[in-house]
């Protein structure tokens, strides 16, 4: 089926996203275990559906994993798309299972909430690129708890300054449940966007076979 | 031996059910920690028994498998009954453990209930059918820690609305232990059967090489 | 080196009982996430140490890997004196780490108790059995992850009822602590006795090749 | 690119002492997880990078893999070099992101403060050495697991007790960004640097095939 692979990214962000809102927003969440959670959803969705559509379920992999040849250029906009449908979905389901609850949106400060994004962007997608397309790391079963425990570290350390997203479908869905101003989402946007290139460009620095 | 199947179905079940009820029953319970360790159940059981067995310990496991053709259609019924007779056995043996404790059953709404068993159940069975199936993810090391950790995830994000059984074997062994209403557990079946359909069609949509 | 093995398993079982007594004295201990650090630590030394010695640490484990016939007769007594020194030595370390600190020895009921580590050891042995010694598991990169966790899901569950030992070093270890009462250590070596050679059963029982 | 092998290091320890900083300085940080976020945030630049530069990110490591053989001498100045410079560079981005927040630096008494440093130091490089460089072990997937983790069961067990840095590089970190005195930071170094050196010595003890 031509369109597995954009249903597989659909799948999988959608899960990540349900799992971000069901997670955060208290009570009922997860507390402090909330990065845990988020970090193994993208985890058990990059497992699940990597071998299908490479398991990104973020533009800004899709990104990253472009710039570095291993997403046909065809495939990006509806990977993104797909994405970003998805967390519009999961949040609408969000506001479902959570009708009532009430919290306010983060408020950020623009430079530590841009340098927080750009930085854990660039690492979830410099992990991405290593682990899951250098030629050496091949056949490797550990790219999934790499991948979805960078999503955990960055959680804990900055999730109080930018919310922690990573992951420009997660912003618009943080969007969507009320969880991030809309007014701050160029913050999220340029600094995932300004991660991912940093990404490919250290991967191509360091990285000499890059077939 | 012949039920050696049915056995591993037994044993991974009665850990996973024993493991939910005393976790989840305070005092001396697990906390907040509850679906990090029943996740973990479930992850080391499969690796346990994913040998003999192919590791289900759930109906809906069983289901969406059988659907998918990696399960012999007279192994369902041994499979369904050896995993809820053991959900049962543990749930006695958490009676006998937690003696004298006080706790009340989870109240439940049936839509928001049966939606988050649906969804997360679906998540499981499809982590099941891509990490434990799929031609082109043999031979593989991560299995388990990608299954037990969607039911990590799923605790977490609706443990609080449903009881995160996404297991009909659970779900009996959360009725006789009390944290579940018997009238209630209609509910869980019919997202759990709901989830595990919709996962094994959508793995059918998305995989390419079947055998 | 022919010691290589005991002095594998010396070191192995002394981080073993280390991290138990640092985690579950408080303060400065890991509170609730005392299950994950144990679990973990003996995570780390089986995938470190297990390609020398087998990774036991456990004189449990080491009577079950025996009767499974993976274990040689002749080494069997050097490596439970090599836990059981390294836990003692651990615990001293503990006491001089930990010096000051007040606490009391678990009050454990005899049947409950009993019950819990055999329950558990029966895990741990069980998973140890099937991701290290059958050979369908051969060559796998989870086999730590697996037994690591069972220890953690032990913890978490009965933690409160015997203490979460499921290894007599670790007892001894409690017993020099002063966590667990001179006259209480015989519960646990018998449960775990019992836990041993009931899942070096249950293997014999289930898989088919034991080679 | 020659430097490649030193950028590599730069960046893994960057975000390794990133973590640790915006982890442990509360508010805002990740509580009683931190230990599994630092633990988690080696791990992830071990996999990452591992297939680079071998993944030190740290100088004791870089010792004892030196004093193993599978690092060249030439390599260990530039290697040690990175990481503390990406290690100060990581302290005063915590700084600006945490600018404001108030807390002092820990208090260590000499003795045990060097003998947690040095115990957990051991740990660490001899799971490095046996995971990442044993020839039984080759083509593994659970050395990023195995060596991470290593430092979560260490900061759960002695972070209290020295700060849990089992890492000149994460040691200079912590001064530069006040969570350490300058003058309590010779301990830290003797007890690292005699940790790696008994590592090394322990690993040329069991292991018979040192190729």
């Amino acid at each position: 089926m031509k369109a597995a692979k954009y249903i597989v990214e659909f799948i999988g962000a959608f899960f990540l996203v349900l799992t971000v809102g069901m997670c955060v927003i208290d009570p009922g969440g997860a507390g402090n275990m909330a990065p845990l959670a988020i970090g193994s959803a993208l985890m058990v969705m990059v497992y699940a559906g990597g071998h299908v559509s490479g398991g990104h379920y973020n533009p800004a992999v899709t990104l990253a994993v472009t710039l570095r040849g291993k997403c046909d250029a065809v495939d990006a906009a509806p990977y993104v798309i797909a994405q970003v449908v998805a967390a519009a979905l999961a949040a609408a389901v969000v506001g479902f299972l959570k009708v009532g609850e009430n919290f306010q949106p983060l408020v950020v400060d623009v430079m530590p909430a841009m340098l927080a994004e750009f930085l854990f962007t660039f690492a979830l997608c410099y992990v991405v690129l290593h682990t899951a397309t250098a030629k050496s790391n091949a056949g490797n079963s550990f790219y999934g708890l790499a991948i979805g425990f960078t999503v955990l570290i960055g959680a804990y350390s900055v999730g109080s300054i930018s919310g922690g997203a990573f992951n420009p479908a997660v912003a618009v869905g943080l969007g969507v449940m009320g969880l991030l101003k809309w007014s701050d989402i160029w913050i999220h946007l340029a600094g995932e966007a300004a991660g991912a290139i940093a990404a490919a460009v250290a991967f191509k620095m360091v990285v000499r076979d890059q077939s």
